[in-house]
């Protein structure tokens, strides 16, 4: 029996509840034995959920707890997630998360400890909900030498884009709409301005390159700008406007930024629509892969957070390079200018 | 430092060489030591290459040094490559390969072999080339029951289907400019037959599943009987012909099939064109998941195999129940009708 304990119950948490429960028999035959919530931790209380006998309201209940091998945290917002990521480390158990403010911010320090400790941090619910982009840069293009990555990272702005093209509206005319289908949060600031995206990227760039930028090294542009002409002017040449995170590398240095592009027809990326994510990697011997997917939602991000608690059980302290990450400093980062209007996709 | 030996030095086996001398660097960060290539396996001498004093011509070689721990075998072929295999395995090696005929007969009993021994049997390049379709069923979506998994494995089809469409041709238009080009073997009766993408489709079966198909189950129409007049007509419906391998599980029954499909616009795999590959996986948690890349090519495949070698290097003994295969048995199988006509690909 693996015991597990949820660091909040919200959508993401509730949604890891859901896949352990629905896809018991898949996972403990991936596992040769069965899981079990052991806790929840969560400001309220759920009374009416079956899961109301597990909530609790302090964190020492579950770092007290031997049992709990592994924690998996989706509470959102630096702290006190990264605080009880820490502390549960320190306690000997895994962490895995889908929280990227954390990651981007504390990765290469929870990394550390995780090292230290013997236990696993793992992540990627984080980038790109059930896509498996960070496991695919850590093993499948393992021996490849990573020239780029880059990709539609945001799914609400990406619905809203998809949106404007299909109408041939504004960001002020889709802005309201989207916020009324619980598609943005009361502050969509992340999300709009991409900032969102920009972590996600920090985390692409850190797995490809083992190092971790700051936020403001990212140079962020988002959607807030694009007018009705700019998505008309696009759609008069056959293209479309995509907000596209990216990372390359030269020279050794790093250079990531979010913007707005114009991508064509022969591009994946201009085929991706609606809250669909896609990331592209660009490596020296496998060439271009893209990994297309369900970038957001309940279930596709419990599922990266499902498949990392496997990951975390099957291979408990595995101490893997791609997981080594240094702070970037100067001399590991490009910051790349601003540049005005909407600049193409290269394909 | 860890000793491999390459079975075969062709198109792929000389890209392995070439990538573990290239990204040197990047595969001894990811091993922590070096690789180094001890002997090459060929029934040809190459005495201009670098390598000719690695060649051998004889397994034996090869199966008494202690030293070698892992095999790529790249051969082709069902014989001698699953001897060869099965006798390496013996031999207390790993062996990691790119041979889809092989895996697709023989695959549950080498995998089971491997566990007797103690060693891994990993085949990610015998499905899809660069792209890292059989690790994320393995690993990312191991949480997943998988509902079902479908896409274009051949390049060489989808060369000729994108040219014929682009130029409102036949199959008999393209044949001798495909064979041309050195996209087809002197007999093209695998890939042009479907026989290529019907081994591919048992192996993504098998990893989806854990039961093995025989190859008479996969349910197999070609592209030799598209007509001008065909293309022409999906044109007209703003459409494209796509030879679409696919398995699909029902009440715990696995059907397989592989024939030409009407794609649209919405469809992802509408827009993969030229000698592109793309994998399909729809899931109970993550949703659908689309992996594209380059599906066959030296380098590509050559990534594959070497990400592989560092696998097998890392975690010399795993025994993970996704690779636990069984032949299946009649209750396994339901082996579809073949209908006439081009049926549409579901979105």
């Amino acid at each position: 029996m693996i015991k597990i304990a949820l660091l909040g119950f919200g959508t993401v948490g509730s949604g890891v509840a859901e896949v352990i429960e629905n896809n018991r028999r898949v996972i403990s035959r991936r596992l040769g034995e069965q899981t079990e919530i052991a806790h929840i931790l969560d400001l309220r209380d759920f009374p009416d959920s079956p899961y109301a006998g597990k909530i609790v309201h302090d964190i020492d209940t579950i770092l007290a707890d031997p049992e709990v091998k592994i924690v998996a945290e989706m509470m959102g917002g630096v702290h006190p997630a990264a605080d009880f990521t820490k502390a549960a480390i320190e306690a000997g158990k895994s962490v895995v998360t889908s929280n990227k403010a954390v990651v981007a911010e504390e990765g290469d320090k929870l990394l550390r400890l995780a090292r230290k400790h013997g236990v696993r941090y793992l992540f990627e619910a984080s980038v790109g909900g059930g896509i498996p982009c960070l496991r695919t840069l850590a093993d499948s293009l393992s021996c490849n030498d990573i020239i780029s990555v880059r990709g539609i990272l945001n799914g609400s702005t990406n619905y809203m884009l998809t949106e404007m093209t299909k109408r041939g509206i504004g960001y002020g005319d889709i802005l309201p709409e989207a916020r009324a289908l619980g598609y943005l949060e009361a502050d969509p600031t992340a999300d709009v301005g991409g900032f969102d995206a920009a972590r996600k990227i920090i985390i692409l760039a850190a797995m490809a390159w083992g190092k971790l930028l700051p936020l403001d090294a990212v140079s962020t542009v988002g959607i807030t700008g694009i007018t009705p002409g700019d998505i008309s002017a696009a759609a008069a040449e056959g293209k479309k406007i995509k907000l596209v995170a990216e990372a390359t590398r030269t020279g050794g240095r790093i250079s990531c930024s979010v913007s707005p592009r114009l991508t064509s027809p022969g591009s994946m990326l201009y085929s991706v629509d609606g809250p669909f994510n896609a990331v592209e990697i660009n490596s020296n011997a496998a060439g271009r892969t893209l990994l297309y997917g369900c970038g957001a939602g309940k279930l596709p991000t419990a599922s990266a957070v499902v498949s990392d608690i496997i990951e975390a059980a099957l291979r408990p302290s595995e101490d893997l390079p791609a997981y080594r990450w240094t702070k970037a400093g100067p001399d590991d980062i490009i910051i790349p200018g601003l540049t005005d209007g909407i600049r193409p996709l290269c394909e």
